[in-house]
């Protein structure tokens, strides 16, 4: 099992239809890329528990180290994740009196008394760790099951991100620091510059450049390259990046280099 | 095996890394949606070979009557899609001389000639179409396999969206339009809507509603209802959405409702 491979799962039918962006799975890369882990996969599934259940047991079986979840917290019919998560690691649901409390007051505080379908974001799988909602109702959670660490946190962008920042990035050890170095290459062709590429990511270790074709119809051609790497130091990483832009001019001794 | 069900596969270390947003997924998942088709699934993989013959088995496994790909089909060293693809159908990778004369033509007109990384976009999975590129290169595919359409599109949004208009609309069957409508309901908490949400989609049938909390602090309680239907028509949706607006109002008489 890789020590650092994280797995995303992202829970929503306004995923499914296209009416939203996925900007929750782009945000917890970004974070845990930041840190020096390694996403995976991003699976991205509707409100059905057994879609949910199959998601978590498929990753599951993969060995994953970590799986992340967003959205389906809630207290609406459609709010599944908390159960497929106890039916895919065989837990039994139970009513978490703090929670319970806590979702009690957070009612008061609006006028409103409890009512089931708010009970219902009381009860969490057996074992688990419970992450307080600072912003929204639904807590998250944090299960430890046969070596992978299963999260799940809400939907609502403000409040997942509120909960990764306070109580993630403690249990999630800080890894390597991401360097990276974004260079706009003129006047090769995407398919010429490709073996260069390759010669470069065999004499340097552990980096990776990736091109991306930017030219438009009747411009010059244009590439954008990006250079990244999570195991080199500050000091060592611009020598780097000069190391690549010699052996590109050396190579292509037509092409300009700009950096972004 | 639902003959609506689409899976998308979407290829790119930058998804994983969170440096850019899905937004190929979405922009398909609309148009799908919105053509009346179900997408069940978004996978989100890197550019290993491997993780995307598995993703792809994965979707055939499930009875995935159609699979679009996005992503990994270039001349660099970590364009895998096509080589996915075959091993994953276990059909050979042929070299499609059409599909060569086109590429060097672009080149010639670029004042290139044919480098060994172009050569590579032409071979294609026997038994594939193609999917003429007007904007880059890369050319996209179509292979019926045992019952599964694949489809193989490019990762830039603007080749990728014109291979769609172009193609993919053609031969992917319009079912039915998607009825959506989104309402503002202000003075009940999501938890308090859930049982009538319930009750509504139990008397209406075809129906998805499904309510965002959109509170912020201090505010009063906020919650955006997105309802879409893909079975009903026009003049009757308009009537759906009122006797959806009518329950609401009487189950929660201090609610207010505004349509957006």
């Amino acid at each position: 099992m890789n020590n650092s491979v994280i797995e995303i799962i992202s829970i929503g039918e306004e995923l499914l239809i296209g009416k939203i962006v996925n900007t929750n799975a782009q945000w917890i890369a970004k974070k845990l890329t930041d840190m020096g882990w390694k996403v995976r996969r991003i699976t991205t599934i509707g409100d059905d528990v057994n879609e949910i259940i199959s998601a978590i047991r498929e990753s599951l079986s993969r060995g994953t180290k970590v799986i992340i979840t967003t959205g389906g917290l809630g207290p609406t019919f459609d709010d599944k994740t908390i159960e497929a998560i106890s039916k895919a690691t065989n837990r039994r649901l139970i009513l978490d009196e703090n929670v319970l409390k806590e979702i009690e007051e957070k009612l008061k505080r609006r006028g409103r008394t409890l009512s089931e379908p708010a009970k219902k974001m009381a009860y969490i799988p057996e074992g688990s760790k419970i992450i307080n909602n600072l912003i929204g109702t639904a807590p998250g959670i944090i299960l430890e099951h046969e070596g992978t660490t299963i999260i799940a946190l809400p939907g609502v962008p403000s409040e997942m991100e509120d909960m990764f920042e306070r109580e993630i990035t403690k249990i999630l050890e800080f890894k390597h620091k991401l360097q990276e170095k974004e260079l706009t290459i003129y006047n090769v062709p995407e398919a010429e510059l490709a073996p260069t590429i390759i010669e470069l990511m065999r004499e340097i270790p552990n980096i990776y450049i990736k091109s991306h074709p930017k030219t438009e119809l009747g411009d010059k051609i244009t590439l954008k390259l990006h250079i990244y790497s999570q195991k080199y130091e500050d000091k060592d990483w611009g020598k780097i990046v000069e190391k690549i832009k010699e052996k590109i001019r050396e190579k292509h001794n037509y092409c300009e280099i700009e950096e972004i």
